[in-house]
């Protein structure tokens, strides 16, 4: 027994997005069912789709990015009823009995997590994501978005939001902390607002000054272009944390020349080839090269809260279901600022 | 006024090492004269006779492993007294005044700290180093051997000891915690000593089996020969710590991979050359990459005091001047275990 609900999808590896309809299960006991709101369309939903990371399953339904409002609950859930608006993430699934999922970080359990679409969940049934009318997740894994956060602006959170919340608060962003976001982008914008959420003195290193207004407004500081070659000797030595939003192989020595002492220069975005630095380069300071992925679902909830209380939410721009292949041509350009929101009342409307 | 004082020194860059003499300063007020009993060969002394790290300063008389006993004080000198047991590591100065040496990381002294040897100080007079009979050193830069370590085994803990004892503490080595060590060197054997003190379970991982035995004696509860691939595959994602003492260009991915989840990969050891690692490697499991250069003198005189009370000594060959010439080469042939130690009053004798 399942529920038909309308969707997009993409049949074959680099196909462009077409309706479809697909099948959700029937609630289990600790399911909840969702009526979508909106769903971001992230970065990585059109690397999967183009089997840019490796072979992906299809028909693809992407989305990771999920807002949207309890239509039903099973049996056993208590913590969400009918009418809350609620949201998903990257993760649907995990064991729950490992020792990382014990400790709330389910993005690194030892069986796998079960990724919200190009997964294959522990019943063998492959998952299908968030550009879709509705969606059924166990409700372990859907967090509750705060009154006082649009449903649209809130979908980017659940995953732009949370992978660069979770190590701005690993690295102690904070009050007298300097720190350096690079890339303007989807990514790059949240950490802006939530570094500077947070308390933090936020600088954005972008290639250009192009999106320099932007960058203010959100509240940075500084912004420098790192296409200009002086900007890494006037920041020599600046930072304690750069969050390196972009997935361009980057000189990672001369980064690494702008963090202070003890600093560290934390990895979200990932270019496929290999970076190259000097041991010199962290010797010289205690420094650090590091990489963070997601968060847990705990972590997502607190970030959800942070959120609702500074106001902080995405920049979005609102497509509707027939616009989206238009918008992933955008994407791969950057021409968004700074996220696209599918507003999933035109899927198969 | 000046003190002269036997010594061996390079005349130039390469040169053989040969006996001389060298002037040491008058006390001033907050000088301690040091008889200099025994001083460490480090691999880094090598280096800088060779000009490997840039060009050094000519004669060099090399030695920053410094362990004597104190032969005089200046007139405002409180914390030391005549006959006290002394050691003197890579600094014997800093200025004293920026962030770095208020918090006792005078390493990272914004000034720029003296070098023991192949320095220069604030006076602008050349520094020579530990190869010699005696040697004097601003008090602030001095730390006290407790009794219970000979000073023939202590010398080597002023560079290697801290060398390896402050990352390990940075990085949680201790109970319940289990630390790969990466060559079992001079910094290696170190470190070995070190963790296995702080309680944590340590792993040798050395090209070949051949010093497994000494692994073992150590303290090491496992030892694996790098040089086999498998390897890699058995302690996929093992440690919390990974100790790298080698300068080798290691393939950093490989390591990275037997790090657990949030685990760290920490430098001590540098080749000049590039290394290479993917973001993923990083990502995959919010892993570090960091680097970590000797300790301030606070935490050097911490770590003597460790070491007294676990009963950690280097484990050395002791060496005659006239032996050092040799000595070197089979430092270059890593024929040493584990460090060589000059018996200073054969200096000049």
């Amino acid at each position: 027994m399942t529920t038909t609900t309308s969707a997009i999808a993409a049949a074959a590896p680099g196909a462009q997005l077409a309706p479809t309809t697909i099948e959700r299960r029937d609630l289990r006991p600790d399911d909840v069912l969702i009526d979508i709101a909106y769903a971001g369309i992230c970065h990585s939903d059109l690397h999967q789709v183009k089997e840019d990371w490796g072979s992906s399953i299809f028909p693809m339904v992407p989305g990771h990015e999920i807002a949207g409002v309890v239509a039903a609950v099973g049996s056993s859930v208590t913590k969400y009823q009918v009418g809350d608006r609620v949201g998903v993430g990257c993760m649907v699934d995990s064991c729950g009995e490992c020792e990382y999922c014990r400790a709330g970080t389910e993005q690194f359990c030892v069986k796998g997590n079960v990724q919200t679409y190009n997964g294959v969940g522990f019943d063998g049934e492959n998952t299908y994501g968030g550009y879709s009318r509705q969606v059924v997740v166990k409700d372990a894994f859907v967090c509750r978005i705060p009154e006082g956060i649009g449903l649209d602006v809130a979908a980017p959170l659940l995953c732009a939001g949370i992978t660069t919340y979770s190590p701005l608060r690993q690295w102690g962003a904070g009050p007298g902390k300097k720190v350096a976001v690079v890339g303007l982008g989807g990514l790059g914008h949240m950490a802006v607002k939530l570094a500077v959420a947070m308390g933090a003195e936020v600088t954005v290193l972008s290639q250009s000054l192009k999106k320099q207004e932007d960058g203010f407004k959100l509240g940075a500081k500084d912004y420098y272009a790192t296409g200009d070659e002086s900007t890494f000797e006037v920041l020599a030595g600046r930072f304690d944390v750069i969050l390196n939003t972009v997935s361009a192989k980057l000189p990672i020595d001369a980064y690494l020349g702008m963090l202070r002492v003890g600093g560290a220069m934390v990895n979200v975005g990932a270019p496929a080839e290999s970076l190259e630095y000097n041991a010199f380069s962290l010797l010289g300071g205690n420094k650090m090269l590091a990489g963070s992925m997601i968060g847990g679902i705990a972590q997502t909830q607190e970030m959800l809260d942070f959120c609702a209380e500074h106001g902080v939410g995405a920049e979005i721009e609102t497509i509707t279901a027939d616009q989206v292949n238009t918008a992933y041509e955008r994407v791969e350009n950057s021409d968004v600022r700074y996220r696209f929101v599918i507003d999933a009342s035109t899927i198969g409307a």
